[in-house]
């Protein structure tokens, strides 16, 4: 049985002192050779399904045949996972900013192509070993070097960063508002897609925008085009360049689930086998249908009105162009109006997620679909 | 078909001036001989399935065989209603004040014994009437004569009311948090709870705590008791007592299901078939079996720790003593105390509905449940 | 110097099982002959000035002369404390109930003529220690034994009442929105309001509507009066009835001024003085004319339209019947209705306190004034 | 005296139903000579004193002598505007999605270099007309013709942009939290700074980032940027370029004061007559030092630490490197650490806002100062 440490990461505080902690466990093995991997989950504070499957992560990993390094990182967010607005958790941005807690991870393209000719002629370990280390660093200056202070988001946020940059493989664990479980995947990690037990994968190119998982993957290809551009190639996801990020999307937010949880656990351990972090071949994936699509076909419908939504659109089957994705009570229009307003879109999707609530307003998010999909 | 009338009432005004308004839909009869009836919906905010069950009654009744008056009142409370914190709507309260919405409407106990005293002899015909004239000038009173000014929610509260006291039956329309659907029924009402399509009512007394079905029944109640007080006895829920006013909990809160709504309009129509509103024999009450507690015995469990909860007592279904009713994850505590906390009961109770958010707070109300529950 | 000792007091869990902490500083003297105390702040989340008073309390009481032990509570509330809405803190109630905190406190007015009848014959010295025990131990009944749980609000309130209830004197500091200092005084005790340096006093009489100076006087104050129905007579505020309660309101939410903190902490140490905790005549209260009604006289003002206010009345000067309270924008109306509304009275006040905001709902609470005020 | 015409125009829906609207003035000239101007106010919830201004200029302009159109657009904002959380308005960003309502204007880039191209020889006054004409139609093109909708916010701010970009001078009336009053002036447009009563002044570039007066000034600024690539050159504030848009932040938030509105008003006209708007010699800038930073001069400081903060630095006064900028109260750390700690900075600043509350976590903005400032 493997033996794992714990640890309480100190990431900021409150008006009355009190600290604020994130448990960190890790799991280290010996031989090492396997990639080391990472997990968070929680960093939005309704999302706390993740919290459950690290437990059955912790549960399982004792028993594995363990490769390489694991750290697990559970409530990675503890302002937002404290926070109550109303019954509700609010979930998702920074209470006094209303900064999304996921776009505060830090990347600064211009320290890449100065690297990549400072370490032109360098061997692959070498640049696998300095570029961390630079990583690292940047963040170390943040955290520790900056008179004008950072948000309280940054100080989370670049914490975790640290810890996940001395991992190969970065999985953070996230759920939808009311959801259907999907994986946002980097596209030249597009085989990895497999092995989850999920059945819609977005596949994302190298946009930073301030996440987690771009976070830890786009400055190594950002890193490879820079050597690209410099005569010489290497292949992400390979060698120096095995990165691999993935933000999990577990289902719905607000929920535990300790049962569901556990089969996510095994998903979890049938992706660590396939990269040989685990020794455990009876952790495979489970034969289903998976549907992909790219981030641009990625697609948010808003409001066309205020109203009360009745949403129809089912999660994970494909929707024909017409057919209706929900329809909106209006009972100030009974009588003398359209009490009843169907919505539908032109062209065929998959509804993989919808608003947590019936009441929208004009332009409030109502579903989130895949258009133009495809088989994996 | 029957026709109905639909007034716009002016409730509020907000900041910028913009009014606040509720729709008002009135179906009259020319007969008038049966109750006269009173529905309203979504009070609180995020509680608005009932919109969805006035949306299918306005269907249903223009064809029923109508004997009484129905006024229905979908948005009864539009600051709630449109308030967001986060994606979710803040129900319960004032945002402002933290005054629960359902706890402003008025009732003056000191003037049920004068009142009694002066028309001692009186018909009871004439009882009724003045006294249900008593009730709106109350009201009329503190609406529009008060120096002094009053809170927003009693200025709903109150037009809301006016509404009410004009009738003999009163439907206000709620939902639990994720709750099964239940039923608040006076005492002497309870023969009424069978013809409601809802497995499970709470019988209450003659109590004010300043929530609508109590400032319409508890004056009725009151003044039979003085009058009882003085030697002369009428029955509550007969001739000029009769009155009856009910809280329909339709099931959970930030949804819309305009199917289900179809099911809840018609276990309303089948209650209104019995107290002789509609003469349409078709509308019947579901076979089912009805179980009922004493609001005493309808008891909240506050959680015993901070921590996430997976809900495991199932709605509805009695549950022995000593099963488990949640678990709650620590993962804090795990590898160095327990992750995981068993909740349960010493007796045996009928979980009803359960908090809205796996993330509780210690103290949080974790369910609400029937204790020494019976069948109806 | 005197010696103070610190202890952290556990007073609830959040979700991620983070600990709710509040530090609680004693004095203990050895002679022990005058009146304990107990001083709390920052109940309600927004109300801070009084962790400053405390700051500055701590600095001189070191310095002192102590006769009695002085016990000092500041972050009494730290969810409250540490909840962010926006830019302000969410101060008056809990954010998932609505509930007041300073609502919660303990008071079972059963007891009372029970313990009376029991301790009829009793030693005054008796009285006054059986019946603190008995406070005491309710209070332990409910944290300690209880089956279903009590509310995060109740969990910390009684918390702190456990400590107040094993001191003579309570002083709890709060702040107004925007205000006035002002002082909740018993109406037995209006002698003392004399030795504060605060120029209003509201006279309170023996309601108990849950908040912190009621749970501590008003249970003396019943006992006192059941003795009186048996026909033993003692005073409130001697002998063993020495016990006093005073909310403290320091001025304005969410603000905090050491100097004037100091100012504060003067005061108090007047008061302190006065009823011998303090042998140092040093601390005497400033001369100034000081005003006072009584609670009933102390009205709320409820804006009588929505609009943005220019807030006019001036803190604790007498304001003339029909001058000026406010005035009311209404942009929405410029051209084609009234712009400008103005607020005034048909009776002499003296305003202490207003809303927060310019911004309020038809119905906020504008203003608290004085009517029928007097000097003392 | 001049009349103006009053419309409504409506920006939204909320979940009842109930349109959001928002009031537009204009006071339309003959000659119409001069630059056309319009002004907004209240885009941020709690940040009314502009909309006291517009009352103020709505007064005095009818008494102007016009030379050119003006439009005023009070309560920009219906949904932030009414949006309470707790007794204070949630001012900065949408309840539901965190997104700061002054971040969601438009202007596309990519648009600039085709139409430089396309009318590289057209006389200037048909380019202003025709590059007027295609930012309108941009913002028509999402208002009206996005299949997949647009946000809540969108929604507003392309309604008013609509406005603004028939205008040639655009004022957005802002305030800050606690703040001193401060101008944010385009570079080019430096010399019109001097002619409000503003006595800090910010120069902005041409980097859009999604502001009101980015989105009016930066297309300009980068069509005459793209004009010069093409070797024809133009001149900012000139000609076909006279567009100047300005951020004037008026003081605090959440506060109405109609007799310094007054003189805020009384500044604007300065400026209009400066432009030739009005032809009214007696408006004429006050004498006053004013002093001005570049944007990237214009830092935040983030609290190195949670705590309560008694702010120090006076707005508007040179602070020398080193003094004290803030103390903050840690009672936690009283007796066994340090309860006060000074923040003070390594340079010489001028203090222009802070924080609205002394609560504060680690991490959040405590001040905002002027570095590297220098007189105008």
């Amino acid at each position: 049985m493997n033996n794992f440490t714990k640890e309480v990461m100190s990431v900021g505080e409150m008006a009355s002192g009190a600290k604020l902690t994130v448990p960190v466990y890790v799991f280290e093995t010996e031989n090492n050779s396997a990639p080391s991997v990472y997990i968070q989950a929680n960093m939005h504070g309704a999302e706390v399904q993740g919290n459950a499957v690290i437990f059955q992560l912790l549960e399982l990993l004792q028993h594995c045949n363990l490769q390489g390094n694991i750290t697990l990182v559970p409530y990675a967010n503890p302002v937002a996972c404290n926070h109550k607005n109303g019954e509700y958790t609010l979930g998702r941005f920074d209470p006094i900013t209303g900064e999304n807690w996921n776009r505060m991870y830090h990347f600064d393209q211009s320290v890449i192509a100065p690297f990549a000719q400072q370490y032109l002629d360098a061997s692959e370990e070498e640049i696998a070993d300095k570029f961390q280390q630079l990583l690292i660093t940047e963040i170390d200056q943040r955290l520790e070097h900056n008179i004008w202070g950072i948000t309280t988001g940054q100080r989370i946020a670049y914490q975790l960063q640290r810890l996940a940059h001395q991992a190969d493989i970065v999985l953070d664990l996230h759920t939808g508002p009311i959801s259907s479980k999907h994986l946002y995947c980097p596209e030249y990690a597009k085989a990895s897609a497999e092995y989850f037990d999920i059945e819609h994968t977005i596949f994302i190119q190298n946009g930073f925008d301030g996440a987690m998982d771009e976070a830890t993957f786009c400055p190594w290809w950002s890193l490879q085009e820079a050597y690209q551009d410099l005569g010489r190639n290497f292949t992400m996801g390979k060698g120096a360049f095995k990165k691999e990020s993935f933000t999990v999307e577990l289902g719905s937010q607000e929920q535990i689930d300790l049962d569901v949880a556990k089969q996510d656990a095994l998903g979890i351990l049938s992706y660590l086998q396939s990269q040989g972090v685990i020794d455990n071949k009876q952790y495979q994936p489970q034969e289903m249908t998976r549907y992909a699509c790219y981030l641009k076909d990625y697609k948010a419908l808003y409001s066309p009105m205020g109203g009360m939504v009745d949403y129809l659109g089912e999660f994970g089957k494909p929707l024909a162009a017409g057919e209706p994705l929900a329809r909106i009570l209006r009972m100030d229009n009974y009588g003398d109006g359209e009490a009843l307003h169907y919505v539908s879109l032109e062209q065929d999707v998959i509804p993989i997620l919808h608003f947590a609530s019936a009441s929208v307003n004009q332009g409030t998010e109502l579903y989130k679909v895949f258009c133009n999909y495809f088989e994996l």
